[in-house]
């Protein structure tokens, strides 16, 4: 059994997992949270489901990844840290460099850092973590496990946008697409579950949590996805707007007396479904009070409607649609939601059982026996993909 | 016999029409080019097939609409101002207020003015000629034609983009829409060649020409478009880059050293086919020269993309589609291009029989026999929709 380490570095969070591989169980997972800042939190789970929590002002990011270590061997979940082999990271920006997870050397290292640019509160941050644990586990193997190498190879029309074409050469103006990690476990999750091999398949994964995004599958590879250039574009988020017309972030700007990165704060944090709603990013909460909240209605509305045109979009690049896939947080766990879109999407055969879809954040097939298109929901889970592509790329 | 006068002024020309209604006919039309500027040309067209053209520098636009007059008189078309009965004027942008078209008051020529912040180049300049035909032509009812009023009536869910709410209630922030007179009179027209009415059916109109929008009808009504607050979004266009992530604007601004308002300008004028094709806007040249230059050959497959995208989005949200419908420059012309469009929406139902789809600027039903999804190319005529509206407006 090899003990794989899959980190998950925020900006201010350090989430981590512990994984037997290729057995592919949890030993241990945590979570270091408000990092350098009075107050940091850290919290561990263990298999058997003991929990720890501690709490320390300003934890740094070295302390934290020599923290996870440390505990991991006082409650006995380690004997000595050679036990970890691999250390999976994931890094948010993978530009058109990386097509797949690397394995880390100087080189890789040097690029996820000249890609800062393009995730500038990730990708510093997350190239840290890779020195650190380097440092920590000399005997590992690192690997760099990309959000967005999954649509690095979408074909140019797909991901170019309709600007001087020279921006594309010049700074990497082309849609990288964003949740990769995800889609690729939801989807090949889904091929299993059908018992089809993942390139027999048009897939419509829908990673529907604060932050959303929808890729479509063609046959394996990812034709298209929602996500743009940034995490802003697609379909209407928690608190992102989604696509929008960006003479209106103009125009707003020079109403507000705003600057442009301004405004693409006010986009990413304070539109979508608070914005809509005036009232909370968190569906749950406006389900509750769409009775009495128009606004609340309304969002949820606009969050349907949204999803609803891309997958429309999609089956039309894709010439039709095998599976739609729910996952992450809402795709799991709303119900209302989830029969809301299958019902505005009919048109193509596709439907939900009410019986079937009566659960929250299980994996389960909740179309009808007869459903021209499968419609399942998948939690994702990242934490294996990352450990799994550890694995993939170390043993040989 | 009546004779109604279409006019259509941009920021630098008036185009006009002269119809006799309701016969439908074209007595005289005309352009006024390089307003203001050296070289002014003044050209007119009689519906005998006669030409007249004059060159004279800094024709003002109130010297245009009083030449206009002046000529028709001189050519021998009227004998007496007063022959003209109405004037419709084409207006870009009627915000919220103007839900159809509307019989000129003062009332309504303030709130034309008052909407200039929506059209700064267009609603100026068309209030202004309001002015000028109101006194030539003193006796003549002038009614005002938007280019928005279809789109005034959309669901909420489809015209608010996701940003916060007060925006929409500050700011006007919202989808407007453009095009709404080619799109109400190519539905219109689509609904006599079919036989059927307008309210029965589901139709998406493709107005593809220098700017293109599709726009989804509802039984009668507009759903959706994808022109957004402003004619920048949507489609790919000929200069227009269409939807875009709004951060890469911002992103880009900062790696360019530009404005805001500048790289919107570079978004108008510097992208679409011409960005990518590095070549021409003109989807002909880019046809002509696609064997050699990939670049031509890309820029085309992305505006098909991109116009696919939209039909699938709309048949999501119409539930199924009954006709679609080609219209505007590439639309009427554009041979390759719609085949290359339907082939891609083949799983919809959606073909055409390239015997009936080869040839140019005519009225034509195009799918075969059997095709489940009716396609059509209905040459525009936003003058004569003008006229209509005229006449509906002024009679009673």
């Amino acid at each position: 059994m090899a003990k794989v380490l899959a980190i998950n570095a925020g900006s201010s969070t350090l989430k981590w997992q512990l994984l037997a591989m290729p057995e592919e169980q949890v030993i241990a997972s945590g979570l270091v949270d408000r990092l350098n800042l009075p107050g940091s939190i850290f919290k561990v789970k263990l298999a058997n489901g003991e929990k720890f929590s501690e709490t320390q002002d300003n934890i740094t990011n070295k302390l934290a990844a020599a923290m996870v270590l440390t505990r991991l061997k006082s409650y006995g979940i380690l004997t000595h840290l050679s036990e970890i082999t691999g250390v999976g990271h994931r890094i948010v920006a993978g530009g058109e460099v990386f097509k797949d997870s690397a394995v880390i050397t100087p080189t890789v290292l040097a690029q996820i850092k000249a890609l800062k640019d393009y995730a500038p509160l990730h990708n510093p941050v997350q190239a840290y973590y890779i020195e650190v644990f380097t440092q920590l586990l000399p005997r590992a193997r690192q690997v760099a496990v990309f959000d967005t190498s999954l649509y690095a190879q979408m074909p140019a029309v797909n991901y170019l946008y309709s600007v001087p074409y020279e921006y594309y050469e010049k700074f990497g103006a082309r849609k990288y697409g964003a949740h990769g990690t995800s889609h690729r476990y939801v989807a090949a999750r889904t091929a299993e579950i059908l018992g089809r091999p993942l390139t027999d398949l048009k897939l419509i994964t829908l990673h529907l949590g604060s932050g959303s995004s929808i890729t479509a599958f063609d046959h394996g590879r990812a034709l298209d996805t929602s996500m743009g250039f940034t995490p802003l574009a697609g379909v209407m988020m928690g608190t992102r707007s989604g696509d929008i017309d960006a003479s209106l972030v103009a125009f707003l700007a020079e109403k507000l007396h705003k600057s442009m990165p301004e405004m693409i704060t006010i986009l990413n944090h304070k539109s979508g479904l608070l914005g809509i709603s005036e009232l909370s990013p968190d569906q749950r909460d406006l389900e509750q009070t769409q009775g009495e909240r128009p606004k609340s209605k309304l969002a949820l509305e606009m969050f349907v409607n949204r999803v609803v045109r891309y997958v429309g979009s999609y089956i039309a690049e894709l010439g039709g649609v095998d599976a739609l896939v729910f996952t992450a947080g809402s795709g799991e766990n709303g119900i209302e939601m989830r029969q809301a879109i299958a019902d505005e999407l009919a048109y193509f055969g596709i439907a939900i059982d009410p019986a079937k879809n009566d659960f929250r954040g299980q994996e389960r097939l909740i179309s009808p026996d007869d459903g021209r298109v499968k419609v399942l929901v998948v939690p994702t889970n990242e934490e294996l993909m990352i450990a799994r592509d550890v694995e993939r790329l170390t043993q040989s």
